[in-house]
């Protein structure tokens, strides 16, 4: 199989241009194509050598072999049919970070079979290509979903190039994956949010935070830097998972208030020495 | 002044060892001795040469010019006033992660000037001496509390210290300082702990945790691995400040789960686009 393509990147925020800086990087690419509305990240992209050009949409689409689209979850439920009516025998994949209503916006499209959707579990906190990081994905996992529904060809080629990139492919169908990164990734998120709110909220004086917050609080507050762009479609495209595991996560919240109310160190500590038990599962 | 010092580390853990291969390494001690009750610690820490020898409590105060009380919060208090009346001219702290309840406790003992109640923002989620390391400390704030109440040279001595391991000093009183870090540091412990359990309560898969964990949910889960027996006493001696910002953290999430709930975008963007202000305090 020839897996050196012309692919075009839909979307060259942080996530579309770390994957095409590695795609470069391990030979998978003849030349990549950037496709952005917002023309100082299609500049930057140029400059920094992460794109080899730029064309709109259709051309791209045109032009290309592998389409990957790297926008937010809502501009990809938008655009997918287009880019599928577009479509002839290209592979098209998505790294978006919900799947079934992305999934299911196309499912009964003619050219179903031509698309994959995945999600690499990397990011980070930053946006735009000036973020994009040589480094990245590697020994992540990344979730192929509904895998049976994409034609033999892109599964093979989006596995490949997956591998070679140095991710862990794990396959789940669209409510396992949706459900599972709830848990993992976007309650972790609102509760970042929230934690730097209650603290700009109550903390008047924000030097003392500057100077007292350890690695500790920097760590929790980490996430709270994420682009509220991207992070508003997810929560709302996996509304009742992250609903059901926010209400789990606050009723949690308040076992430890109680607790706390009656000086009731023993529960104190029962609940303590159970999350301790995620020590077994992320060492 | 001579800063070389004979000093007995009460609490041969994770903080007590951390500080005693510093003082060691930056010249500051003669001779340091351990005092604790868990006899595999005091193995450990005389094996790996972080202490030279030890004794028991009474026996070390008594040989050493500072003595350093590196336990739980519960067991300073217990144990502060029993130091202090066998004190004569020696120099006392804590490293304790609440001021107020522990100054209270001392606050018109004859010997109040020997102490200094101080709080080094630094730690890990690791405890015990095998975790210590010989890097800790360095370019993180420490806060001396009520420092007009010490005796000059306690004083002198404890900054000088700090300062040589690296340290930003921070003055407070006891009520500032129990504020501030219930912001900083207790309440993102709680809000770790409860995501944990959010997990393991809910979420069956523990495999699917463990392939699909990402750097984001790592960092915020990370401080649920910490110490129980440590940090129920820090929420209980800072109850009312932690129950105070804890009640507003629930706030703050039921304020997402209701934009979530109303599929409100414009209050979700407004959420998060504050949340994103703390890179203005933590870069």
């Amino acid at each position: 199989m020839n897996t050196k393509k012309k692919i075009a990147i839909v979307g060259v925020g942080l996530m579309g241009s770390s994957l095409a800086l590695r795609l470069k990087n391990e030979g998978l690419s003849d030349e990549i194509i950037g496709v952005d509305s917002n023309l100082e990240h299609i500049e930057i992209a140029r400059t920094q050598k992460i794109i080899d050009g730029s064309m709109n949409l259709m051309d791209a689409i045109e032009a290309s072999n592998v389409i990957i689209i790297a926008i937010p979850v809502d501009a990809i439920i938008a655009l997918l049919p287009t880019i599928l009516n577009q479509v002839k025998d290209q592979i098209v994949f998505d790294l978006g970070s919900t799947k079934a209503t992305i999934i299911a916006a196309i499912q009964n499209h003619p050219k179903r079979g031509r698309f994959m959707g995945t999600h690499p579990m990397w990011g980070t906190e930053k946006n735009g290509p000036l973020s994009a990081t040589y480094d990245s994905f590697k020994n992540r996992a990344v979730v192929l979903c509904n895998q049976k529904d994409s034609d033999p060809d892109v599964l093979a080629w989006v596995q490949s190039m997956y591998e070679k990139i140095g991710m862990r492919i794990v396959y789940m169908n669209t409510q396992e994956h949706d459900l599972h990164v709830a848990y993992v990734s976007h309650v972790s998120h609102i509760t970042s949010f929230a934690l730097a709110n209650t603290v700009l909220e109550k903390e008047k004086e924000e030097t003392a935070i500057f100077e007292l917050a350890s690695g500790g609080f920097e760590s929790t507050v980490r996430l709270a830097k994420s682009n509220p762009l991207m992070w508003a479609p997810i929560f709302m495209n996996n509304k009742e998972n992250v609903l059901d595991v926010l209400a789990e996560h606050i009723n949690q919240l308040k076992k430890f208030q109680r607790a706390i109310e009656d000086s009731n160190k023993v529960e104190l500590l029962r609940l303590m020495d159970k999350a301790n038990l995620i020590k077994n599962i992320i060492p």
